[in-house]
């Protein structure tokens, strides 16, 4: 299933007793239409609590459900855009080869009606040439122990950074990132982190170091989740939905 | 004043006694500013109900607030982007020379999760080519008397489109129309007959007819609010805001 949401009234990805979360949602509807059989869902990128999804990649062992019948019993805020049969023994997270996931920043003075929760707002200093630089110094294969909380499951920090960019639309600033797998927080990290060294409060080559297996304490602040959008996921070829 | 707001939560731009209304909202807000004094605001263009703006003016007599101050006191669906000293006698209605309107049209299969409120879903035949050919014919001077309901407070019925375009983006069919004035419900029932055309329910001369003064019964439906946002109003010269 390829699945889209707004994370705003959603306390995360994951299932939790007694919150509203987007797997609880999904798998109450599915079991709704499977005449009752519970589902459990194998989910590519787990998002926190505010975090959207352009292109969510779930899988779950069973038959595809019907489109159509299975959107009409989801709320307005999540939409399943594709319920397909995927090749036997499918698993939605142990086989994606890719996530790329999108960071939306306003930096019109006056605070956004439209992007509202959708992209983060900052009116102040925020040099696009500096932040492309950043970009530049993250491709390739680092150590990411400062960009995640200290406190965490985490076995291997290094991670393969395959795509970053910075994209300017008028006042909206797009961080596109692409890369293996990312660790808890990573994106919100970097994006603080950044807007530092777009700020001159940081250095490049500060922010260069910090790629090097640095503790958590040495990296910026974590960015708030609502203008972090996981875009899409791929699995070996070409990327299953929405790519900026 | 230049506002945005999402028409969502709105009864519309007009106050009325118990309802949430645009006006209302900003002239409580003037008026907290300006120590209790009342504020009546001039409006260039009234909005429906659920009917968005980027680009609204607002005037009324008196001296200028702070922005930030303004915006700190309103609430997140509506944003004032400039507050200015006028020209003296300066009215947003009538010195206004053209209003342009874009209405939002979301043409996938599965219902928009981030487009919600924001775009009509129509996931039908909808040919653009046929879509440009309507805009075309709606350029220039025409009684739009099919256009606007029958019991309506309008004396004359010509109005003179000087811009009308359909642009495609990915899944979302936007209509800019640019015009001297608009009678109440005209870009909304311009959109539901053009709809109709592109369906092949109705021809091109049919619509090309219907711009002679036909009566309302002959036109199409009227398209829902929530695709339709006022992007800019213009005072004889470039337009003060937001346009495609």
């Amino acid at each position: 299933m390829v699945v889209e949401y707004d994370g705003t009234g959603f306390a995360g990805w994951a299932r939790q007793p007694g919150l509203r979360t987007v797997q609880g949602t999904l798998e109450d509807a599915l079991a709704m239409l499977r005449g009752g059989r519970p589902v459990d869902l194998t989910v590519a990128g787990r998002t926190d609590r505010g975090v959207h999804a352009w292109g969510q990649v779930a899988s779950y062992a069973g038959a595809p459900v019907g489109l159509k019948n299975l959107n009409a019993v989801l709320p307005d805020d999540v939409a399943v855009l594709a319920c397909e049969a995927a090749p036997d023994g499918f698993d939605a997270r142990r086989d994606a080869t890719s996530r790329t996931y999108c960071y939306r920043i306003c930096t019109r003075r006056v605070a956004p009606v439209f992007e509202h929760r959708r992209a983060l707002h900052w009116p102040y200093r925020c040099d696009p040439a500096t932040l492309r630089r950043c970009a530049e110094i993250l491709m390739g294969t680092h150590d990411f122990t400062a960009f995640t909380p200290t406190e965490t499951d985490h076995v291997h920090f290094r991670r393969t950074v395959v795509r970053a960019e910075w994209h300017a639309r008028g006042d909206i600033l797009e961080f596109w990132i692409s890369a293996d797998a990312f660790l808890r927080h990573m994106n919100r990290v970097l994006v603080g982190t950044m807007l530092e060294v777009a700020e001159n409060r940081r250095s490049l080559a500060d922010f260069a170091q910090l790629l090097e297996g640095a503790p958590r304490r040495a990296a910026g602040v974590t960015a708030p989740p609502h203008g972090l959008h996981l875009a899409a996921v791929a699995y070996g070829g070409p990327l299953l939905s929405r790519d900026g």
